[in-house]
């Protein structure tokens, strides 16, 4: 069974949150601030109070790079314990490259210290970036959401920009994906590998472009960055959704910071960070299936 | 001063070789394979035996990653050494994401047990995702080569697609590299931000335009990828040299695995890595500059 179809069923079963494990030393309780475990500790106060409300988590490794080996020490340890407690887990890692180097990334984040169920891809090498990674969908079921079109400021210089055919350069990036899924479809109908896509909300434009995006792949099932701090609303996410499912929604600081806007801040500790990371997951779950219906 | 400046003077004097140590266990000799430093202790012999004729080293992650932790640890202290040697060492990891995150990885490869003098980005993000990591080039003086174009097959699929106006999607990428660059120049004429750019020497149309690329490109400094096992020889990756300059040819199997064709293979030791190594370095460098001149 393909991991992307266990998502599908998490996104039935909790709804479309995706947690993002994007932490850093500043989200953490002074209190709690104590050795190198703090960030482990921190993720899984996140990870015990919100695992049985939410899809899946998402764990983006630069900001366990950023703090060298103790913090993949710790990002590891993020990882093993997510798959331990039985939840699905996206390693945000965007990595892209060529041949032999894919597939040691692949191995790299398909097993081992770093195993994850996930991965995030950059397809701008080409697609011999991407093939090597298929081996463990079809080998372990692994799954992967490609980078197709995102909702920073930078989207238009390279990834919307107009091609010869008339069309844009996601959507190139979209038929090739599409044609990988198509040779492995899921049982619920996605590939094992989906997109990444985002949008502008603010604009009516993008708005319809969100929504012809959804239309033309049905077969692909979108990772969806941009909810909370990112300005994105519940009745945008679900322009992106498909049938209900289809796809999962991304907050991260919104839920890992929650508890900074709590009156007791100067008291707090990783109790009051699950707390009020629970009380944040439920909010927007719950703006996401009434907006979804 | 900025590093690329220092890599000029390092191509001036020693010629345009970049050792890329992407260091496998099926590389090392059979008796040297004791103990999780057998990986350092390999690059250790490569480094010593080459740094006197070498512009530059260039790590792959990928093949640290692959290893877990124990890789990631072999990884920074391979980087600690080459600078504390004083060469200059670019971390190939092609790390592209936006904003927020850009800065964490930007300063997870530029301080820290990461520190590299230079890194590898891909743009596909936009110019967001290249700009945080600029900071580190006015204070640090680090650099950094985006990925413009490249010699794999998938080149074809999106680098090198042809836009609305009749370009190459490449050619807008070295466009806004270029812009960068131009706010900073270095003192021989280079920004501080470089290209990678690669060719497939067998076709003439692309040795046509890589020329093309080269002349376009004068402030820009290439990491040329492809020589030895990648086929190119000396005559293609002078095409992309400007003044005999302006450019470091990366090698790595050919140079890493050069004991691997030798007859006492089965008596190899790190000894008769460094030997071959050094022999095969000195046998590029000298082809290079031949064809340069």
């Amino acid at each position: 069974m393909y991991n992307m179809d266990k998502l599908y069923e998490a996104v039935a079963e909790r709804g479309h949150v995706c947690v993002g494990l994007d932490t850093a030393l500043e989200y953490i309780p002074e209190k709690e601030l104590k050795g190198t475990d703090a960030i482990f500790a921190f993720n899984k106060a996140i990870i015990d109070s919100t695992i049985d409300i939410i899809a899946c988590f998402k764990v983006q490794i630069a900001y366990y790079e950023e703090m060298g080996l103790a913090g993949l020490n710790a990002y590891s340890k993020t990882l093993k314990y997510i798959r331990e407690q039985g939840a699905l887990v996206i390693a945000d890692i965007k990595r892209g490259d060529i041949a032999d180097t894919a597939s040691r990334y692949a191995k790299a984040h398909f097993e081992g210290d770093f195993e994850a169920d996930f991965v995030t891809l950059t397809p701008f090498l080409g697609m011999d970036s991407i093939e090597p990674w298929l081996k463990w969908a079809d080998n372990k079921g692994k799954g992967a959401f490609v980078l197709m079109r995102t909702s920073n400021k930078g989207r238009n210089d390279f990834q919307c920009i107009e091609l010869g055919t008339g069309r844009k350069l996601y959507s190139t990036i979209g038929d090739k994906v599409s044609e990988l899924a198509n040779s492995r479809l899921g049982k619920y109908g996605y590939g094992p590998f989906g997109v990444v896509v985002g949008i502008d909300a603010q604009s009516e434009q993008e708005r319809k472009e969100g929504a012809s995006i959804r239309a033309e792949r049905s077969n692909l099932f979108f990772l969806i960055p941009g909810y909370g701090t990112q300005g994105g609303a519940a009745s945008d996410v679900c322009l992106l959704l498909r049938e209900g499912n289809g796809g999962v929604v991304n907050a991260s600081r919104s839920i890992l910071r929650a508890w900074q806007n709590a009156d007791e801040k100067k008291d707090a500790d990783n109790a009051s960070v699950g707390l009020y990371a629970r009380q944040a997951v439920i909010e927007m779950r719950d703006a996401i299936l009434k907006a979804a219906k």
